[in-house]
């Protein structure tokens, strides 16, 4: 390779083998884009060679495909979270958006149904509790959010290449304790609601007991989906799927089942 | 501004004033790093000029830390609309996350309680037909993921730039459509789902009006969610926030409260 200011300082008696670099920076053609990304950011050059392996030229790329490319993938992501295709784009027909999207939203119901399954078992306890039935989306919406930040963080030390430097272990007690922290505070305030729902101030003996059962359901649902956003998307790439693929679907219905599954087992022991 | 291959492919007797560039492309200080980013991409140089509006040379920014700075932008998206602070990482400290993502599950649950209350407004309905329990969470969980795919979509529409491309109309028409369909076909399945549930294979003369309301719920919410995936990044940064700033959060809020309150009232309108 010969650079323009090797070849301005050069003397006037030195030929091309002299002023040339024989090892320049180069890329293989199997190289994915996403680690091409990363040996490129800090060099920036206009473009890169890329070789084979026996180091013979079979094309070149230019720096801003590369970065372009990245770009696009990392404004996908959100999308694939929810099942969006990552070639998707508000222009993208109506069609092909829909024969992209509907088969997920297939999957979330099937998955879903699990759930309701759940929630179906406790019918007779709903039957003589009625305030729960308005505690299962709220308790379900509250994990499921609380799960999609530890998910949304996970995602992105994977996509940033945190997680080589973190222990897993440490990682998913951060998440667990802070899905319990978190559970356990806003449970306190769901806790309230249900206790004043449920005629604490009329002096209802369960009332009480209710809040209680919120309190700690909420407690675990979120410890449980602090859990789930670690494991799901490192779970997604251990069966060689990208790790953001469907992943919001697949941490609401552990959440949902966790969350709802414990406040009603909670209910029927504690209070009937 | 002087560049090598100028210099290289001078003739002996050319002054400086005779090879420089004039007009180089500069950046002015105030310009934001997303437009920098947008107007560098094809140029890829190694560094830029950044220049007050005299023209005078204030400083230069090196191009690879422009798109280091992109690509942490948006790879925080994701985290974005559920609460994340976009300096959060997998290694962020216990206590500063805690801070940091609290406030907004916080926020979370008092729109919750808003949905909670649209359910327990019908609490006599549910006492009547338990199995609209079960389809509660359902509903909200589906109506949430198809509005995510529409949200997902019009944040990368967003941050790519694409809706100066399309008209705002034809865009909400598209995803109200989507939602509607999707709804629709996932509600026949849920339908189908809350026949058998409400007893259609014993003669249960309500299971065929029950499954409809399903139907017209899921299609209902879908839709609506649909809508909500465009508005709610848009009114967004109508108010100068950030489009993802929690837009999942105010997401399902709307979503939430649409369709569980449009079952609710179907149920106690066809079927009581």
């Amino acid at each position: 390779l010969v650079v323009m200011r090797e070849l301005l300082l050069a003397e006037p008696g030195q030929t091309l083998a002299q002023v040339m670099l024989r090892e320049p920076f180069r890329l293989a053609p199997e190289t994915p884009v996403g680690e091409a990304v990363a040996a490129t950011v800090r060099r920036h050059y206009p473009v890169y060679p890329v070789c084979d392996e026996a180091g013979r030229l079979v094309g070149i790329v230019r720096g801003w495909k590369l970065f372009e490319h990245q770009a696009l993938e990392l404004s996908a992501q959100s999308g694939r979270m929810v099942g969006i295709d990552k070639e998707e784009r508000v222009g993208t027909p109506f069609w092909a958006a829909f024969r992209a999207r509907h088969p997920w939203l297939q999957i979330n119901l099937l998955t879903a149904f699990l759930a309701a399954f759940v929630v179906g078992a406790f019918e007779d306890t709903i039957t003589q509790i009625v305030a729960l039935a308005a505690f299962l989306p709220l308790l379900a919406g509250q994990s499921g959010n609380t799960g999609c930040q530890a998910l949304a963080i996970s995602l992105r030390g994977l996509t940033l290449g945190d997680f080589d430097s973190l222990p897993l272990a440490r990682l998913l007690t951060k998440e667990a304790l802070l899905g319990a922290l978190n559970g356990l505070l806003t449970g306190l305030v769901a806790g309230a609601a249900m206790w004043w729902t449920a005629g604490g101030l009329d002096g209802n003996p369960q009332a009480l007991k209710l809040a209680l059962v919120i309190v700690l359901a909420m407690t675990g649902a979120c410890l449980v989906s602090g859990l789930f956003g670690v494991l799901v998307p490192l779970a997604l790439r251990r069966c060689g799927a990208d790790p953001a693929t469907a992943s919001s679907i697949f941490l609401t219905t552990g959440t949902d089942i966790a969350g709802m599954g414990l406040m009603l087992v909670l209910a029927t022991a504690l209070v009937l």
